[in-house]
């Protein structure tokens, strides 16, 4: 069957799950407590990627680069998405979606979108949070559940199809619906005036047993917050569960490739909206139909969600193009750059012998609209360069986070001088150097910054030249910030140049 | 026919005409250099603002601000609107043309929009940079010229008109276009390559004769620069001239209310995206056909460019509302506040007799993506408290700035330990305290901060307690920035709160 499908002209269909801040809460990624019966099944029939990472994270700026394999500086989703934030993809980016659809693969979109606008964001088939309560499509697993369902019995044509079911679990909720509990763990639950979830059977933790993660502080309240996270992970995990259930009820379990990851860090300190390794390291699973070869083997090759789009349209068949067919603004910025990324399919086969020149990208910009801390990584299997461009301000705290009871125990711990239990202070969090650069060998929790030891300067400068350049070909409006300008219109259109400003005293 | 036109409930017309980057290089301000006939005439018959100020120094947001009433941090335009930047009021603002047309009344923009979404601000009748080239909109007058012909003779049916005619001059020119000189001072002015605008006639000024303003440098680099913006002041004057020109030829000077101003400080050091008086201060005059009483007379009283849609609508008898009768999106935030400005058509007809109460504000965001230096100040007829949020970090120079002969000669002296001849060093203009506090009587020049001092420290409270208030009615993002946080969902909805982040060591 494996040969006979790959040689078959017809296309197949890929099925993306993303989890909405999803961290390694599960057996396959080692978890001892956490119990995802369902996602450690859907790994047992993949490529499990040991070292997956994403661009950015940041839930609409990580979206918009899955989406259209370009970082967030460059498809221009500097921030997050709703709201008084409102950041959007340019209007002439050329998307995934936006592809398919052209090449006749019908495209649905079940949970949170959070991108925009529209016209480079669209999908055939859409329940999102833009015309559903976000509750209801992105944790509410019956409904979701059905919304596939009805997705994939609609499938009355013979194209293709091409879904991306988005959970909002296991996402935070404190600080917009505290009454269904921190990570809405209550939703749903039974409970008198939580709603019943039918397909949901929750799986309750006790804080002294959760497995805690070495960038976490060691209390009774970090250990509670994550005992939540638990809880609501086994809701992700069913819901992983039942859809793949829907794929098999529709008889596209065989012919259907399976992408599982997550957008971003998990919400705890270190995590969301770090570029250190706890922010940017994610979940992946890959199971293909017809790459049977590696399931259940871990790949440690590196990955980055930047490589989500060449591997779909490699799995689809489709050359990537990035000219929009219809006219666009003459105003609009012109975006001829290639994709950095590149397709994952090769690993499903053999894992490459030579891995020492593989390197990933990250780019952050903002994540709210007043959390404006742009930085820049490159990391190998060995070192992590960073460059912190807003390094003079404090770190920023976004509204989630600061009322996480994770956060609020740091803070008091620090008011009240008692020892934060965590393995850095407040004040290394908020205040970062320009530069950082870890030896991820001997130092995987990024805590000995070598950036100005003379002896790793061949390095840095080495892995300087290496992110800069990612910056050049993929438009970075930061490229020479933040002591230069960036001169590439009149004289300099055809020379960029970065300009110093003389603004380091 | 004075009061015979006011009591007749027929709606009249208005003019809005704008400068980009306009300063006061004219006669009716006492410019004794720059030869300006066409605006001194309409000044004569006008009410002379001596004390008017933007909002922002900086064209999208101060576009945004004067189209909507409201500040940038309001209406979501937090900074440039084209290319890169990407900047876009929320889709559901509305805005002044949007209720004009609603109104019934026919609205028409020659010249540079530099604002979006479309949907937010429509024009019947558009000829801008998004279907033109900008420097035939916006610098080529007899194209201006003949545009407004245009739209005043299609004015076939009786329903008044609003036309905003928004000239790209006096706004420089180098970092995209040096070949036409750096404020395009030679574009079209009949030289070999520059072509012809047959109603120009340049002025061209000697270096060692102009007027230079006080917080320029007095060097022979900044004196040229300034000369240079001169002959393109000429430009934009016969423009202005060409324009009045067309309205009395069509009939409708008479029935027409004329309001002149600019955007945003001249692109000069402390000028341009600064929110000190030599980056706010605009000039405007307003003349109306049927209040004729303060005709060429000067109203020292506070006016901001956030009361130009309460004028206007108050010059239409039109009663502002906020609510946008389009469906909108359910995730688009809320917008209930008031405008915070008002109608300056009172001061058409008397000075008030007490001042002292009179305030206005100003909110910085961005400028290019990049350059993230938000700014909140008050400023009486006394003071200004001036907050500067991302003060840790240098003061951002723009692309446009940075390559002009002013700024490169300011480097170059700086990087030659030669003196400035400036009235601040490079490195002051740069580092900014997080709160600067003037008292303008003795100290115009915004020189000496009074922010720490202990004998103004009820002042700074006062002006502090009415800023942050202003924030509030303004819904301002960066209410608590940059100690704390806003928590305003969830179980803060209806109690809002700034939250202690304790990130200043
Ligand atoms: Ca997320
Ligand atoms: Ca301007
Ligand atoms: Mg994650
Ligand atoms: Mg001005």
């Amino acid at each position: 069957l494996n040969d006979c499908l790959k040689n078959e002209s017809k296309r197949l269909n890929a099925l993306l799950i993303l989890a909405d801040d999803g961290g390694f809460e599960m057996g396959v990624y080692r978890n001892r407590i956490s119990q995802t019966p369902n996602l450690d099944k859907l790994a047992k029939r993949s490529l499990i990627f040991n070292n997956a990472y994403t661009s950015v994270s940041s839930c609409s700026p990580s979206r918009s680069a899955l989406l259209t394999g370009m970082p967030s500086h460059q498809n221009g989703m500097y921030g997050l998405h709703q709201g008084q934030h409102h950041f959007n993809s340019f209007n002439n980016i050329v998307s995934l979606p936006k592809i398919l659809k052209n090449e006749g693969i019908r495209t649905g979109i079940i949970g949170k979108k959070h991108v925009g606008p529209e016209m480079v964001y669209p999908f055939d088939y859409s329940q999102t949070e833009e015309n559903n309560s976000i509750l209801q499509v992105g944790r509410n697993i019956t409904n979701i559940k059905l919304l596939t369902r009805e997705f994939l019995t609609n499938q009355s044509d013979d194209r293709p199809f091409f879904l991306y079911v988005a959970f909002h679990d296991p996402h935070r909720c404190g600080h917009t619906n505290p009454e269904y509990g921190e990570f809405c763990e209550k939703f749903g639950n039974g409970d008198i005036g939580m709603g019943t979830i039918p397909d949901w059977q929750p799986i309750y933790y006790q804080a002294d047993e959760i497995d805690l993660p070495y960038f976490l502080p060691d209390t009774p309240a970090t250990r509670q917050d994550v005992a939540a996270q638990y809880t609501t992970v086994s809701r992700l995990d069913q819901g992983v569960g039942l859809i793949l259930e829907e794929l098999k009820n529709s008889g596209h379990l065989d012919d259907t490739l399976i992408v599982y990851s997550s957008d971003n860090g998990i919400p705890f300190p270190n995590g969301r909206t770090n570029v250190y390794d706890s922010g940017l390291a994610e979940p992946m699973f890959i199971s293909s139909p017809i790459h049977k070869e590696r399931r259940n083997k871990v790949t440690y090759s590196l990955a980055s969600l930047l490589d989500v789009v060449p591997t779909l349209l490699d799995w689809y068949g489709i050359k990537y193009y990035n000219h929009n067919s219809e006219e666009s603004n003459k105003n609009e910025i012109e975006n001829n750059a290639v994709l950095t990324g590149r397709s994952l399919l090769p690993l499903l086969e053999k894992e490459p012998t030579n891995k020492t020149d593989e390197v990933i990208f990250a780019s952050h910009n903002l994540h709210e609209i007043t959390m404006y801390y742009p930085m820049r990584a490159i990391r190998t299997h060995r070192y992590k360069l960073i460059h912190n461009i807003n390094y003079n301000s404090p770190f920023p705290i976004d509204q989630d986070f600061y009322l996480s009871p994770t956060f609020q125990d740091i803070l008091e711990r620090y008011r009240n001088h008692q020892p934060l239990k965590w393995f850095k202070t407040l004040q290394e969090y908020y205040n970062r150097p320009e530069w950082e650069l870890y030896d991820l060998k001997l130092d995987a929790a990024e805590m000995n910054n070598l950036a100005t030891k003379s002896s790793y300067k061949k390095i840095f400068q080495q892995l300087q030249d290496k992110l800069s350049n990612w910056q050049k070909v993929t438009n970075d409006p930061w490229l020479c910030a933040p002591h230069a300008v960036l001169e590439n219109q009149g004289m300099y259109k055809n020379n960029p140049q970065c300009l110093a400003l003389d603004n380091l005293y």
